[in-house]
């Protein structure tokens, strides 16, 4: 059966979800043929009577799997060929991956893009977005943003570990890029999908890193409206 | 031929090397009998006619190893059983995990130890030490660590991708503990050797892993002297 992801979606075709990014290079990873079906926040509930909260959900016509670790687990388990963790200790560092990407990353970067992200949602969705991030930050998205050019610096320095790895090799998980690549890799995706003020300088390590990482599996990462990242 | 590392030594056999924990702890994963020759700082230099300006350094009677990644990759090669690194994957991120710990952690860690590295430094070694030291910070170390319970909150804080992963599996690597667990545990084996301020809070699920770490390969962790990393 054909495989279809359920890709969150934006203005102009815009597809900023970190989560449905990993899979999305994950299944290109592994070179298996895919489609993504492109959904509205407000229209996740309309997905299998509502069973799952979130994107990604990954369909094949027989199963579904929900959340993008079991659906990496999911997909690994199945076709094993081209593996997207080349050891459980490979897999459980892609675990501290996302963990520093969570604690020391997105929390710098949300506020600096929620607004961007507020303003490229589709019209439907725009209402539960500001009232579910305003709830959320304790305050209205305006401010959560502003003099977001002075937080640049500091959401720069965050990503310094990744910066230093990739002095030493082309990828975060060495020669070829891994899983952990892809998780960071959406972080940016997430970014550049919808940020209009650039996150990263010229000359940075990350910019060549994310290039070649769109780059792979045919340009898997090049599908979807992006702005520069680099000003 | 027996192997021998030269592992750095301060009073009452205290041994802070983080890069020398690490490989103490390869060894011990990969069951191969070792003794350490304890030196000085000031006695690196007598070793090999000086090639080396740091431990560790390992010999077998036949070569010499010098550097914790050569080291780590030599064994890797020569003793392939019970593998360091399951993947080349894993191998990068070990590497992404050691550019964390050197960019957001250590640099919290160093000021709020440097003077208790220094008091637990041998006699001979302590005018080099602390001229070493005050260099790199441009003032006293007194001065380095003043108030240093006020910085402890946020030398807890940057060890949090850490923590959220403990919450998630035994050890950084999964369910068995890889090279990434013993490159951070060497940061927590630094600060146990020397430290008087206790790093940690009880609770923490930083405790309880170094402990497991400590445990490992017959309690590999507990040969030299430490103090306690909770208060």
């Amino acid at each position: 059966m054909s495989l279809v992801l359920h890709d969150l979606v934006f203005q102009e075709d815009r597809r900023p979800s970190p989560f449905c990014w990993r899979i999305k290079m994950a299944l290109a990873h592994k070179g298996l043929p895919f489609q993504t079906n492109p959904v509205p926040f407000t229209g996740i509930r309309d997905l299998h009577g509502g069973a799952y909260p979130t994107v990604p959900i990954l369909d094949d016509g027989e199963r579904t799997v929900h959340d993008s670790w079991a659906i990496a687990d999911d997909l690994e388990a199945r076709y094993p060929e081209r593996p997207l963790f080349g050891s459980p200790g490979e897999r459980g560092l892609c675990r501290f991956t996302e963990a520093w990407l969570f604690t020391a990353v997105f929390p710098l970067l949300l506020p600096m893009y929620v607004l961007d992200l507020h303003d490229h949602t589709l019209e439907r969705d725009r209402a539960y977005f500001r009232a579910k991030r305003e709830k959320m930050f304790g305050h209205t998205l305006e401010e959560a943003s502003a003099g977001r050019e002075k937080k640049r610096d500091a959401a720069r320095a965050s990503l310094q570990p990744a910066r230093m790895t990739l002095k030493k090799q082309p990828f975060l998980s060495g020669e070829q890029a891994g899983y952990a690549d892809y998780i960071v890799g959406g972080a940016l995706h997430w970014v550049a999908s919808i940020g209009t003020l650039p996150l990263l300088e010229a000359g940075d390590p990350l910019v060549d890193w994310f290039e070649r990482l769109r780059d792979l599996h045919g340009g898997a990462g090049r599908t979807s409206p992006t702005y520069a990242l680099v000003g």
